[in-house]
């Protein structure tokens, strides 16, 4: 498209110039009528010069509306450019973030071990906090964990895999979450895959 | 800079669209010319047509000029735009990778610790294929660990924060990584700070 529209605009280009050219051309012939002399100053010769002067003001109209129209274009393409630019900073992190997703998954399930002995428990401490440093990181750039538990299913947000009868929760409300859910700045990366009471 | 560009360009519209009204008045007063009558087709009449031509072929040669400039610019500007389009899409997860920098020293450090019971074991090895994983998916967007130790000192990759005396190494070499460094797409992130044999 883009080399399309490259094209499009040299052969613009060169249609100017050729015309550039005709002009010239016809500069260089109205001293020729001229030196026909004073004598033959005739109505043909002013009709013709009105018609040359038409048809000059015909080509400038045509120029002034193809000057209007290329600005225009450029004054469309700059505003469009600029809404793309804002867009993609905003979801700039996007690719990295989807990387990440699996690594906190993964991350948690390590975590959610039970452990007893000291060594363990320090060791554990410090990758908790590891964890936590790792999503703050994440939630800088506009990263969010969905809210699920106790909220209604949304499917734009909750993806359902396992329906369960559960007293303490409201019908259609999220009782669990198998994995958790990802928004990046308001845009959802990956849905909570929840169960969800009937 | 663009909000300028942006007043130009109307002011330029502006322009265009008088020199169109200027045009249609040059049309309206030629007819009134006409009504003279025949009899005043002479010299002078004819002088002025020409004159009208020569203004005429001027202000097209202007026109022309202001077109091919504008779309020299039009094409200057998707030029940029797109060599900008893609930097920025190669440089995108900067910001998230920064703030997770600090976020692998710690992983790093934790991880560092040696220990004995089998369930510290057990549960530092689930957090060695966490961090390996966690590198893997930032090397997938471009980030890599400098290398360092046995590397010659380098300022643009090595921040040299101790000076040592080692005969192992050659002189002018990183003997030791005090914390490691990055870069994305081979752009330095954080430079290494390391020891430095003289």
């Amino acid at each position: 498209m883009t080399e399309f529209q490259a094209k499009e605009m040299e052969e613009q280009e060169e249609q100017i110039e050729n015309e550039a050219e005709d002009n010239k051309e016809a500069e260089d012939s109205a001293p020729a009528e001229e030196q026909t002399g004073q004598s033959e100053v005739n109505e043909e010769t002013l009709r013709n010069k009105e018609e040359e002067i038409k048809k000059l003001q015909e080509e400038q109209d045509e120029l002034k509306n193809r000057l209007l129209r290329v600005q225009a274009d450029y004054e469309n393409y700059k505003r469009r450019t600029n809404e793309e630019k804002i867009k993609e900073r905003k979801f700039r992190a996007q690719s990295l973030v989807e990387e990440i997703l699996p690594v906190l998954d993964n991350f948690k399930r390590a975590l959610d071990v039970q452990i007893e002995s000291e060594e363990a428990k320090s060791l554990k401490q410090g990758m908790d906090m590891v964890y936590r440093q790792l999503t703050d990181a994440m939630e800088k750039e506009g990263v969010k964990e969905i809210e699920a538990v106790g909220k209604p299913f949304d499917p734009h947000l909750h993806q359902a895999v396992m329906q369960v009868e559960n007293d303490e929760y409201e019908p259609n409300t999220v009782v669990e979450v198998l994995q958790a859910g990802y928004s990046l700045n308001d845009r959802v990366v990956r849905p909570a895959m929840v169960k969800v009471n009937s």
